[in-house]
């Protein structure tokens, strides 16, 4: 059985404000998402978190977003493809370009933020970012977000020859589309360690989970997001690893 | 007989802001030394330039800078040698993932500016600047200024295992110890197209030049800077190259 | 009658980099709409440019836009209300703090372009500049761009106790409901200086001009929006100026 | 006797980046040195700053620094007496128009970080810094370090018709010259509480100090400057407030 990764976003402090607590959550994951500098980090920042995640020996991965400090990268801004494919090269480059001094490398892509959602609702913009990986290697995957069908986002991907790495959510609750249901909507958001638990296992053991109306809803997964912020998301990063490495 | 190269900063226009004749110069340089974001240029033209300096088969350099688009990277910003390594690793890191979407790449380092300025009164910073694209690339020189007495700077690039490469001026005056005179000094600047490409010539024949008080001077360099700023440079460019490529 | 008023986007150099003719056309407008430094320009160009408008006795406008000097303000950034709000009163605030040191002030506001846009599409946006405006002065009118039917803008206008300005264009063509052409259908920028003369002679007239589908369109306008790109565009701009000094 | 009143750098977050203890530390300050984009802060971090300082009835004050976010204005960068002039006067400006919105204004101006202390120790640059506030307003006082000797700074903002306030420390040690002793050298910081409440206490009641080398220091000090980075600094800021509220 494949294994189901754990990918945190790390490396998001920025000069003199730190954010996340990368030192917690970085050796109970698989898979590192590096900020570049864009949506946050410096590239200080970058060169010690590349640091902590090889010392866990944890996969780096790139995290570009729109360029926005301000607004974290949460804000569509409105690039044109082009723009899109330059900016994730980039910021891929960039990282690898610290990764190379600490004799290591970026080994897959992950949108960030705004960019991440736009990509999931937007085809050519998902289609200029494939471009831009593939522009800088043929060998990085893309992670992108798991949804009850990834056709149309397989069928692109191998039109470009490309790779896809699927990400699911443990602690959000899905629409039937297999969509997050809205923060801003009740139940969007699983705080009960047992729901998170369980909704990870099936996950991992590719089981249906049920959807926000109660429906049966099979979610292909090869990474599970998991996050860093404080003690609480630790926990349960800790609690959902040991979960999933008894699965074997 | 080595060949003196020509080497121009391109790549500056930002955003919807132009600045230089790029399409001019290139044609008539051999390395082309590229801006990296700080102090000008975006990833869209840096994209652009990375192309049209592969059209002509002119090398490319990373021209990084301290991060300072206002100021164009000419205001001294004082930081440590680990952030000078740091931003250098991103500099050339990002200018050389656009370079792979191009199936080009990034052959030597030109810092730019104050960061070049600082670097030559300052071996602390020459020292973090050498680690920093050491830590990229034991392959990739350092182009540096060539002054009277290269000797310290040879020492410390042999001690981090890394080359140099030596950059003279035709079109500016020199004092004794081998440095531009200021501009703020009668003088400083050759407006003769007979006496510029004369410097020029003479550095090319490793013949010794005269200073500004009058003593002889001998400046070994392996390129030669020129400038795209506007139609006149653009003619001295074209003057120097047919006399260099005279010599043979 | 009341005298139709030239405006004109200027002080949008940035830094190193120059843009627009700023000498030569703002003798002949009577509205400077100058940039705050978000789109465009730096402390030291807005310093230099309010004096260049004071000299010439030209009125000083706040031209705030989104926060994206790569973009020059031309790509939408998804900003709530209250962002909008804050960034108005920002630049608003850092333009009066420069027209102070030179003893003069604001006199009105004009977003700028993906803010300008988007303030045409989307009322809250319109509400939250207005509001922006507001909270700094009552008694600075905002500038947004004439149609057919202003009742709604006016509306919100009054309702905040605000008042506004409304601009036209005479070089560009209009559609039946007063919105231009976009300048990616055929015929949509009028290159004729008899036609642009013309144009700006019957919006200064209060005679309708006739939409892209030949119907006949009232514009109510208190200015034209005019350029000083280049010397074509300024010497438009002083055909329309001897135009419309000759009307009254 | 006047009162030594208490400041505190605030509103020193960014974005999605949260920095010091605002609501903790503003209740117990007079004066809010309010940082205004350029190292720190945004539109709506300086809105909230500010509501929250006119709740409590604290004197709000700009807090100007160079333009630096990732080294937090702590990098001296090159720039000319203009350029300081003209980015006091766009800080300035752009945090008095976010106090009008909250109908309220700014009374002072204290220089942050690199651009404070390169203030203290470059006459040129003093003057730069009295010319951009006194080109703002005559009234507003710029608030610098009081030394043993302040009648350099004394005299040259008398010839600008300008007024200064002097700020000492309870929690540094001194040097001879009444300049704070390196943090890089032994005993720099106090850290015993009673040690910071009788350096507080001696300068309210304009008793002199020890310095490092035991020599008898006289500080003439309109304000203290206190911390409120966290429950420790925070807890003495209480203790100082309380010492000083008690002598009158």
């Amino acid at each position: 059985m494949t294994q189901l990764l754990l990918n945190a976003d790390v490396g998001e402090s920025f000069g003199a404000w730190r954010m996340g607590q990368d030192e917690a959550v970085i050796p109970h994951v698989h898979l590192a998402n590096i900020a570049c500098g864009f949506h946050a980090s410096d590239p200080d920042v970058m060169r010690s978190t590349i640091r902590l995640a090889k010392q866990h020996q944890v996969k780096i991965g790139a995290h570009p977003a729109y360029p926005d400090l301000q607004g974290f990268g949460r804000r569509s801004l409105q690039c044109s493809p082009e723009q899109i494919e330059n900016l994730v090269l980039y910021q891929l480059g960039a990282l690898q370009g610290l990764c190379r001094a600490e004799g290591t490398e970026v080994t897959y892509v992950k949108p960030h933020g705004a960019l991440y959602n736009d990509m999931m609702k937007n085809e050519e913009l998902l289609r200029a970012i494939l471009r831009g990986v593939k522009a800088y290697s043929e060998h990085l995957p893309l992670m992108i977000m798991s949804t009850a069908d990834n056709s149309r986002a397989k069928a692109m991907a191998e039109e470009e020859g490309m790779k896809l790495m699927f990400e699911a959510f443990a602690d959000r609750a899905y629409d039937d589309a297999g969509f997050l249901v809205s923060r801003r909507l009740p139940n969007a958001v699983h705080h009960n360690p047992e729901t998170i638990i369980e909704q990870a296992t099936r996950i991992a053991l590719k089981q249906p989970l049920l959807s926000n109306t109660g429906k049966s809803l099979h979610l292909e997964a090869d990474t599970l997001c998991v996050h860093g912020d404080n003690e609480e998301s630790i926990a349960a990063v800790k609690r959902i690893r040991a979960a999933l490495d008894e699965l074997g």
